[in-house]
């Protein structure tokens, strides 16, 4: 379409650097006749502080009016650990049924990575959205005694399991390589294992030019730091998916470079895109923030909203910028946004 | 004790052949007068296909009459994924309440990391053993159809939680640097988090010495390819800990010389001591396989059964054997074997 109608979160610490960063190269990267539109909302700390409110009914209802959100990061340690987690980030996934989170790993050339010999990282973690253990199910009885128990319940619906299935069976079709891996515990969680293999081997029918394979979650994570290139596109469920992409952004070139879109295909709601990395307070304010991962979120955006053309112009200024960066003095946070707006304007 | 009355489960594929050595290291370091009995067991995928039984309840008591039990591995593609791990490896620790899952990670001087920079790696991951998601409770209605929904539940009680919370600030009090650090994700499973992060702070209080930290699962998996030489002690999950310690191994030299105990602090029933890898049909029988993670399992038993000097031994050896193996062609099992026996002898 020939506008976007962006709701854009800063949220806390760093997220309100990194946000204007997105902001400025999304602005220089996209055609005169597509009209940007952009709200601010003020969802974080010092909203709950003031109000008490994380994301109310009303706040939804605005939110459902645009065509995507942008958000920065969300998290304080002046508010207790998973308010604001539960009550803005997981309550927005779940309201806007974004079950496919999505989250591309790519080491570009010249990018620092932990693991020795520089290996060849491309692959996409379609991560479920909105089953699994995220769900708040469960409880506990006799809290704080010796007797406590505590439950977390895991749900997985056939329903749920099938459409982030499919989704990632259609990205690896279109991908070069197309290869497609599960990757859960269904040796040992075999009530949802037996559900996500099953659902995953029926769904492979559909897609016979598809490779798949299937690999332990515990298994995964050694071949993220001893053979990343094994994969392609991994499709896993939501707690799996939380873990497993952390690593891979860390092999990947890191946080500062890893992008994420919290995505509801059917578009019923607007999806949601934002860095991986979190709110970091400890450096918030100096300008020392990489707004590159929102930089990357922002193509996503654009990808999402079918301007594939301006996405990828975003993903190759990324990709000079970072080869160029190598060995270079840190910029400031502005200044890579900077360099970025330039290169997509160009 | 004088005597050692041991269970020896070699299992599946390249489980006999790493066990071997193993019984061989073991004899070799015991002096004259410490008695070593053992009597072998055939659990794992022959007995499964001959009988259809994986540990009977007879079983359970012959085993129960030993001081500890060596297992190799065990599992096989010819046995549905999940019958063995079930029926066998996680039964055998729920019935004999292994609730200590022990797993050192140690980066000896010239061995091979997937990590650039060979940091320092020193760690013990304390995994709790007999609940969180491996309880097998949950299940599964209108199985195979559209409407199918599998849950898992996440059992986690004040008392199984606490006395593994107290074993790993024991261990942590006892080493040099004296830090335990929580893993868990307490922002999003807020029951199980609470009652986890809640037992841990108030076991704090009994060792004021030992200085403690949290971090979410996902951001631990970060810090182990980021900054692994930050851990001292962990402890964690059932579930969390399985995927950590398989990263551990991968970025402390490979699953390969990866050691665990699945230990009973109590004594009321033996410990199990096994190495972190698995069965490895591809290379079993062919004299492949690395004995070494075997062969410091059996120093973790002794050093459960109150051999210290015995396990320094064979620990020291191991250091030795690992340091002179870079850049040599590769050995056969026996061969390194017999050369970690000459050594814990000399
Ligand atoms: C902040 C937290 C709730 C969130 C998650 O667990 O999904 C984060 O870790 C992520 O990966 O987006
Ligand atoms: C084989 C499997 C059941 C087991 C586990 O998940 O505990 C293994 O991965 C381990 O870590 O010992």
């Amino acid at each position: 379409s020939r506008s976007i109608n962006l709701a854009v979160i800063p949220g806390d610490g760093i997220g309100q650097e990194v946000v204007a960063e997105g902001l400025k190269v999304l602005s220089a990267v996209l055609p005169q006749d597509v009209k940007l539109e952009t709200k601010d909302y003020d969802f974080g700390a010092r909203r709950y502080h003031a109000t008490g409110e994380t994301l109310t009914d009303a706040d939804l209802e605005q939110l459902k009016q645009h065509d995507a959100i942008l958000l920065g990061a969300i998290g304080d340690p002046s508010v207790p650990s998973g308010v604001l987690e539960r009550g803005f980030l997981l309550k927005l996934r779940f309201a806007f049924d974004h079950h496919v989170n999505l989250r591309p790993s790519k080491l570009l050339p010249g990018v620092a990575t932990p693991l020795a010999g520089q290996p060849e990282i491309d692959f996409v973690v379609v991560r479920e959205g909105t089953e699994g253990p995220y769900t708040g199910n469960g409880g506990t009885i006799r809290k704080g005694t010796e007797h406590e128990v505590a439950t977390e319940v895991s749900v997985n619906t056939a329903y749920g399991v099938e459409r982030v299935v499919r989704d990632a069976f259609a990205r690896a079709q279109a991908r070069p390589r197309k290869k497609l891996t599960l990757v859960h515990k269904n040796n040992v969680l075999a009530f949802a294992g037996h559900l996500w293999t099953n659902v995953f081997n029926k769904v492979a029918r559909e897609f016979p030019e598809v490779t798949t394979d299937y690999i332990h979650v515990d298994a995964a994570t050694i071949y993220l730091v001893t053979d990343p290139g094994r994969f392609d596109v991994i499709v896993t469920d939501n707690l799996f998916g939380d873990i497993i992409t952390d690593l891979a952004a860390a092999v990947s070139g890191g946080i500062g470079v890893a992008a994420s879109g919290n995505i509801n295909p059917s578009r019923e709601f607007p999806s949601m895109f934002e860095p991986v990395h979190g709110s970091a307070p400890d450096i918030a304010g100096q300008g020392k923030a990489d707004p590159t991962a929102t930089v990357l979120s922002v193509a996503l955006l654009l990808r999402h909203l079918g301007h594939d053309a301006e996405a990828d112009r975003i993903d190759a200024a990324v990709a000079a910028d970072l080869t160029e960066r190598a060995g270079k003095p840190a910029r400031s946070t502005s200044e890579i946004g900077d360099a970025l707006a330039v290169r997509v304007a160009g």
